[in-house]
């Protein structure tokens, strides 16, 4: 078999493959809303019914919440291995506010842009129906040509990833060995221009904590009481001021401690891409990386854990003045993860931290807000090479390994849960509008897309 | 004539005193509400009436708010040094909550507690028409057994003190030569205790400050952004964990300039008190003076200046979490100033401290929120030793020199726009309720008081 001919079948099949696409953005799934719950049941509905078109064994599976949908490929394989795990989500955002909207957001169209590029617009064209629909439309042409598929794909769509994903543990717990492969995909992600692929290898997590300082029983008039009543602020400033040192290190005990330095190759890469730290702060009035000193913008973002303060209040913070010396004192902090550091052992020694920094008559309560460990794929991984490899293939223009910035929890969860590494290939673009009015999906992704599946699975069972 | 005369015609005098405490309790002269300015009108005329009749030159004086009383003794006097400014205010706090009040709030009545002691129950009975009137009715008893007054007396009667004041600079300006004499007397303070007079010699002054520290020109997230973009809250953090020193001193330059060291005698007198700090501080749940390292409750309260953060804010406060770099951050600090601190040198050290600590990309706005320096009557003052000998004559235990932590605007306006000391001499107590229901004076504070102002009187004309 050549991949010639199951990409030429793709080129081929695009206007159908458009229309499916056109069909599921019809479907409402928005899944914070409960009005569009049947909604979100009909997207499930329609997935399942697609994969079983292809030869799939497809159901459309029961969570507390919106439905998974769940497809094996039981049919001929090229090879047996490896075994991956193909995950994306049907559900949208919602569409508020739909008067910025120039059409329906539901009604998808294609947009010919004055340079003649063509973008699909409507919700969740690129978040995340046009980028599930890339990898089913690769399996299908596969199939159509070859009766068969390169290797062994199970996929997974979910239909609450806008909505926090409040089923996805039991769901994975409860279905651990269904879902444990050899590696998991995700097309969740973006290139990192229209050019020039990417895949995804790390992405840092996330240690949310909420601590409150208090004091006095009762807030205190500053005349009569300042000088020898605690001000809980005061504490609070002196606390978080020695989280970070003079160069901008996280001086928590430990805090290093899983975090590698990045692979010179992968921080020439980095560094070749060009993005200087003026292009990426000057849109938002910032010029100097505000991160650890001697590091490039990208690796502070992608490669390096921060500490940041996420909202800060105590006393009178309304118009005017007050001379309070308030009871409390409150700050959300977050901690950006990546490599293995622990959320567990971060949140303890943040804790044991602030404790230890409390004078006498200061009490802090604390109050986690979710942990998640940072994903690293490790650079060196046959996975990465491959996909790689089929991306540079595709595009002519070699693939990046980039770095994300944010979490996705279910990346996480693949590995603490599942055990499974996960490689992140997207076609998304930065101006794609995602959770924004009128969403678009660059007709180059989609097809781009579709390609770069099928290349993808064909060198994933070259081994 | 002896002293004991004009004490016995006070003592005889008593209840028609307090009638015209109640008449005057009774005009509902509350500042801050439009719907009572008729009345606050009437208690300006009742005041200077009242003036007029013990043989003052007395007028209502129009203001761009509710007006002052101004009157003058033009009358025999036995000597003519020194000339004193008395003031005090006829304008009182609101009543709300209502119906926390045992009786109206405007029909005055004599409450006798368990223990015989009688109080009197109104608004305003303390703050402050019963304290300006002690000192009319000393005046009163003075004239009428001696057909004159010891010394040159002026009376400043205010009507918005209960409401900020607004109209006092101004009428100060205008009237300075006719206002401006040799020592200012205010009767708005407290005793020690009930047994104990007390002169207040220092109060300390304010500064108010609002800081704005900004950033990037918009939130940011926290994932895609944490790292590389600055933090206005960690900015912040940084820079008021840096006001205070390990020892509790402030470290702005120049910030001690005119902060002497206490008298010992005055020192031993405080620590004489016997005010521990525990006594002090357990009421509001502490334990530990947080002041200056080294110096007891009442120093670090009454003779040392304070910087204190009264309210802070900054990104996400709300319930949850939410991962933002906020574009601003925002702290609303006060310094209490003692002795010689000059409010605009402290406001400008202060900018210049927070200016030298700004990184690249973060801007900072200053708002002010007012400034008067501390009093400090000299602790070797003679109208100190006078009033306080007079004090103690009166009442049988020595009178103590007292600070205040609080401000209180008018006497920094008479040191700096009229070139006067002021002696603060008051009989409440801490339990008068003042600002809240049911608020009381005591029969012993009003009797004493009038006897106090009038051995204070006589002894000023002693030389």
């Amino acid at each position: 078999m050549s991949i010639e001919a199951v990409l030429s079948r793709i080129d081929a099949g695009l206007d159908a493959s458009l229309g499916r696409l056109f069909d599921l953005v019809r479907i409402k799934s928005i899944s914070t809303d409960p009005a569009f719950a049947e909604e979100v049941r009909r997207g499930a509905e329609w997935c399942a019914a697609e994969l079983a078109g292809i030869g799939f064994e497809a159901s459309v599976r029961q969570t507390a919440g919106h439905p998974m949908v769940v497809a094996h490929w039981r049919g001929k394989v090229a090879r047996e291995a490896p075994h991956v795990l193909f995950y994306g989500h049907y559900d949208v955002q919602p569409v508020d506010p739909i008067e910025l909207w120039a059409t329906d957001p539901f009604e998808p169209r294609i947009e010919t842009r004055a340079d003649g590029a063509k973008q699909i617009v409507g919700r969740g064209t690129a978040d995340d129906k046009g980028q599930l629909l890339t990898f089913v439309e690769a399996a299908r042409a596969f199939v159509a040509e070859t009766g068969g598929l390169p290797c062994r794909v199970t996929v997974l769509l979910e239909g609450e990833e806008e909505s926090g994903s409040p089923s996805l543990d039991a769901f994975l717990l409860e279905n651990k060995a269904e879902l444990s492969h050899d590696v998991a995909l995700v097309c969740d992600t973006n290139m990192w221009d229209a050019k020039t692929p990417a895949i995804t290898a790390t992405l840092r997590g996330l240690v949310g904590e909420e601590v409150t300082i208090t004091a006095a029983d009762r807030d205190l008039h500053s005349g009569l009481f300042g000088g020898p009543a605690l001000n809980p602020i005061r504490v609070l400033a002196k606390i978080l001021a020695e989280l970070h040192d003079e160069t901008g290190r996280v001086t928590l005990p430990g805090f290093y401690d899983g975090v590698s330095e990045l692979p010179a190759e992968v921080k020439a890469s980095w560094d070749g891409l060009g993005l200087t730290a003026d292009a990426f702060l000057k849109p938002y009035g910032l010029s100097t990386p505000a991160g650890e000193q001697g590091r490039s913008v990208l690796e502070q973002l992608w490669a390096r854990p921060t500490c940041e303060f996420n909202g800060i209040t105590g006393g009178y913070t309304g118009e005017g003045f007050k001379t309070v010396l308030p009871a409390k004192a409150t700050v959300k902090v977050s901690f950006r993860l990546v490599g293995d550091q622990d959320p567990a052992k971060i949140r303890a020694s943040f804790r044991a931290f602030v404790e230890a920094r409390l004078p006498k008559d200061a009490k802090a309560s604390f109050h986690p807000h979710g942990g998640s460990p940072g994903l690293a794929l490790p650079f060196d991984s046959p996975w990465l090479a491959t996909a790689k490899a089929a991306l540079t293939a595709e595009w002519g223009v070699p693939a990046v390994l980039i770095g994300g910035g944010g979490s996705i929890p279910v990346v996480g969860r693949f590995k603490t849960m599942l055990g499974m590494d996960t490689a992140l290939v997207g076609f998304g673009l930065d101006d794609d509008r995602i959770h924004s009015p009128n969403e678009k999906y660059d007709l180059t992704s989609f097809h781009g897309g579709i390609r770069s599946w099928a290349r993808i699975l064909d060198a994933l069972a070259q081994g």
